[in-house]
């Protein structure tokens, strides 16, 4: 075990070694194993924003093996889906990746104002599949986030005690924040810290913008003059928000755009000390030796081996 | 075992020996066996429209034997039926034919927006009625769609774990759209996705048309310039978006029409590589030699024995 | 075991030998034993409308041992009640009646448009009270319908497993029909159906009248020429519509009202193949000589022995 | 055992030996032991009322092991009270008195027009302090009935299959009826009548007044010529409407008022074939050896050995 | 065991050894250990405010360490705080000090006037932590006080079966009361009062106002002449409210606030016989040495050494 390795799992000193175990493997694969930052793969656009506006810029990804070779090819931490996507592919690659398995989805045929995601797949559909972890996806300020708390809770007791690690996705959203609000540096570092106190042991959050939503922050933000300026800056509150960077904290890349804009953004999200990245539409619809050159690029600034 | 249905299986490698075998059950049965196109006989319209405007127009149908025995007489695939439907044949007619337990259903006394099924029968009753499948519908762009999901998902694992194959019947329906979107080819190719990350093994949708419902898709659709002209096209984006044809879609048939037309349909859903068709009214209110023959027919328009 | 009784058994073929044999129970007791005809004596009064209105006029009645006498006295097929009613008589009638336990109530001391009743005793409740049958009441048109369906579904499914038979009471109301509809020929139909195919071995409806009350329904009364004109036939119709005449079919009697115009009903529905009667207040607010006797009555009129 | 308790454990002929122990244990305790007549020391209004309301006019009350000490020094049948209550004091006061612990209660911190209490303890709760039975509060003619009924159920069932007895406060109240409807002599009989179909063996009501609240009852009380005039026809009637008097039947006494208007109420209930009485506020808040005295002489009425 | 120990865990004598012997940990722990006083460092405002409001002032609360270390360091009774925060030190500070698992919170991106927390951690959690108690949240006068008081039982329940100590956080606050309301001394006793009668060991309220919210309750206020001038009047009146002293009260800090203020409240509670405080904020957002000596000062009022 790596130094870093070691150091990490030392933040998880509650959990049972199973856990431990599932942990370190996300930690200790692919291009970036060992070094405690990361890339993962996740696709569950095909359930979130629907099959064409997924796959069709590169129809390969109808096919739900093809991200399971995508993820290897590139050399990810991670493969992260829905229950469908996994079931087939888990028995084909097994072993060759660790699989997080998404355990809610919202898709686009219905609106509203506070979201709520269905729960789609349970614990033990993880561990018949083979997963390192199960996913789920948190809306602090959604007028229904206390049952999503409450999901979450049971979901990562049970993960916990069947050795499973526990990654949320914690997106602000809903009618207790604008929509400026949802990437507020103040709401993403309060997402964080919701995170990290209901247990994850990795946590997913946007990059953040310098715009403060809440009036009580406000003042806090200002009297104690903390840096918002820079991405980097921002990214290095959020992490400091969980638990003083001792939960992996990791960003999402969002919208497909142009690699050097991506680049950058990781560029401010490394210096800042975040843990890595989440891209998905970025990699998946790109063509296949496209995206595996992206990621590895993505890699090689987290790796420090290109500025 | 023949080459079309293990390929078929090698798609649900995730499932147990137990759903493998009904699956194949499915597959290899009736006029279609070994194809891997598959007609089946539904009969819920007791239960949704009422028993008059179900069984009057051939009244041997209000009798539950006479489905069974019209099932067997046509060499379908597999006969869908509710609770009491299949309680009252399924002792009569053991092992003669694979049995889908619908697991919910509507009746038409009450109305409203958006659509939500009782559950209406469990895992444990398809055991012990014989089956070899559970069916259930959901209604994507319902507003009660996650309480559909998450019913699903309960009754996915546990009929998963129990050997059972898993049917899902995928009807957008609700505030979410219009009426138009409920068919559109947009929507139908994402309630196809919906039901395939939520682990359907079955899913069946109805035919598309070529509106195209929702803004994001629409641009997408142009963009991409995936073909919706013919009902070929269509079928053909509905597979692909079921994980890249390793999914099993078939297609309803909806209200009674004349066989024409019906035969029209089943080409271009057999041109568009569509896996076959679930005929309810137009055959059971046919009389039983008409039924006969005609699903014969469409069984020989799937098989390529005619045009 | 008489023919009548072999023949009823086997249209519930998927069923226990325990739940068989309480179905025999209920069939082959009392003076219309054996001949596939039935009179039941239902006292939940008390709880829906109120002791006074119930037992002022026959205060015997108050006595929850007068009506385990009164069935008794007549040669009732089975007597049924709530909880607290079977409580006070269980014991010291044990074995001498089948009971049934109606598993939910409704009491008269708050109204509102969409009636759900309250589950107000278990099928372990029966069990242990020996009772040969649970009875509960769904209200079809009822927008909490759906609540009703799947409570019914849970406990049909643990009394079929614990050998127990089920008596449902089907009656439409609620904001999906009219007044008049809750009594429509094309509705009674249709809550047969419903409650044949949620698993009921028993349906209770009220006597039909020649409205029709869906639209979409009389296009089909209309083309199919389905006669409703007398009450004979409307209950041949209704008999048909659960399951062909394969399930036992009783009709209410509702308000009390003089003896010639009930014995003109039972003949109705004694011609039309109903399978008999369930009458409360008819029976138990008469002195209990004159109820004795006209119970007997009906049931003459039942087995043929008078017109 | 006497004759009279003989008696009375013959009501409650299906419920087990458990049971029935428990309900001899309160027949059979304190100075009206045997007679078939009850005094109950009630003290929730801590919870209900809030602690100064309650206590402020006593303050010894304030502690909890006072209520134990009054009941046994005024030798009362048992003693009823919420969780926090009974725990401070069941081990010290173990096995001097029959307690019942409440498992439902409201606070007056919150209104609204349709009471529900909480749940706030459990039947095991009950077997670990050595409760002889359980207590629950009932609202009929809240909107919320049905849910209250619905957890008495289970309570209930959990209580007899564990051999507790069952004590229900049916109390009217909520947008069903008026004010002056929760003590109409009509409601107060359904109360009862509710209370005994849901199996409670003890029933308390409020002493009822000669208002008639509900249209259709009326019509029966003036045809049958009901007597309602004096409160000892109302309780005649009360306790007739609980099962022809075969289930025990307390009345309440309510807020504190003078001496002499308590023993007139009491002898009308005496009259009237009633129980006895569940005394509160008019004891507790009252100095011990007034309030000893004063329930004495509340029991002397009962006994006979006064007017 | 002191004497004081052995009378305090007699107030709690219907609790197993497990719990009394968590209970007497936390008696006896740190600088009060065995006064029978407390000081209880709580730590869930990066939860309820966020963590820049929590921990920018003293950023070295970001790490979850450092209050176990002030808990640890100043010598309070105990430590609380919710999941993420115990996970992060427990392995670490094993038996050093009392833990207090916080089961639920809310936090500050989603307001709305009646509130109620998400359940966050189990009682398991507790245990697998090696916690002495579980902590939880109740706010009556909301109008979801009902399904708080619910999970409080479920919880209390479990928590004592398995011999864990209950603390209890009770809060008026809602549209029951008004916003002065929500520290008004009736308010304030009748919250203890309610706590207590929920099953707490320790209950934790503010400090009461001379304010009094009800009318009810005014005219008893007045009538017996309560004493609500001075805090000590106050918080005399809220200890007896809450068993005649025979549970622990313990008071909370509110906002940050200057020192000698604080000192003058802790007098006031001392000298009214209250039971200690929880003091968050004013302790961790203070850097460590000044914290740890203004914990040791409030400490030494409570321990009578200096006025």
């Amino acid at each position: 075990m790596s130094e870093i390795t070691r150091r990490i799992l030392s933040w998880y000193s509650s959990d049972n070694p199973g856990t431990l175990t599932n942990i370190a493997r996300i930690v200790n694969h692919g291009r970036l194993g060992g070094t405690g930052r990361f890339v993962i793969l996740p696709v569950d656009q095909g359930f979130e924003h629907g099959p064409a506006r997924s796959f069709a810029p590169n129809p390969a990804g109808y096919d739900p093996r093809y991200h399971f070779e995508l993820a290897l090819a590139a050399g990810c931490n991670a493969y992260a889906a829905p229950l469908g996507f996994l079931e087939a592919g888990a028995a084909e690659f097994a072993g060759e990746i660790p699989l997080i398995l998404k355990l809610n989805n919202s898709d686009s045929l219905y609106g509203g104002t506070d979201p709520a995601p269905a729960v789609t797949a349970s614990v033990d559909d993880a561990l018949r599949l083979g997963c390192s972890a199960i996913g789920f996806t948190i809306y602090p300020a959604s007028a229904l986030r206390n049952q999503m708390y409450e999901q979450l809770r049971e979901l990562t007791h049970e993960a916990k005690r069947k050795g499973l690690a526990v990654v949320v996705w914690s997106y602000p959203r809903g009618s207790g924040i604008s929509k400026d609000g949802e990437t507020a540096i103040d709401v993403i570092a309060y997402a964080a810290q919701i995170a990290a106190q209901l247990g994850a042991h990795f946590i997913k959050v946007k990059p953040p913008t310098a715009h403060i939503e809440q009036a009580a922050a406000k003042k806090v933000y200002d009297k104690e003059k903390i840096p918002v300026d820079s991405l980097a800056d921002r990214v290095r509150h959020v992490v400091q928000s969980a638990f003083g960077g001792r939960r992996i904290v990791i960003f999402s890349g969002g919208e497909a755009k142009d690699e050097e804009a991506i680049y950058n953004e990781i560029r401010g999200i490394r210096d800042g000390g975040g843990f890595g990245s989440i891209i998905g539409r970025n990699s998946f619809q790109r063509p296949k030796d496209v995206a595996v050159k992206f990621l590895q690029n993505v890699m090689d600034i987290y790796a420090g081996k290109v500025k």
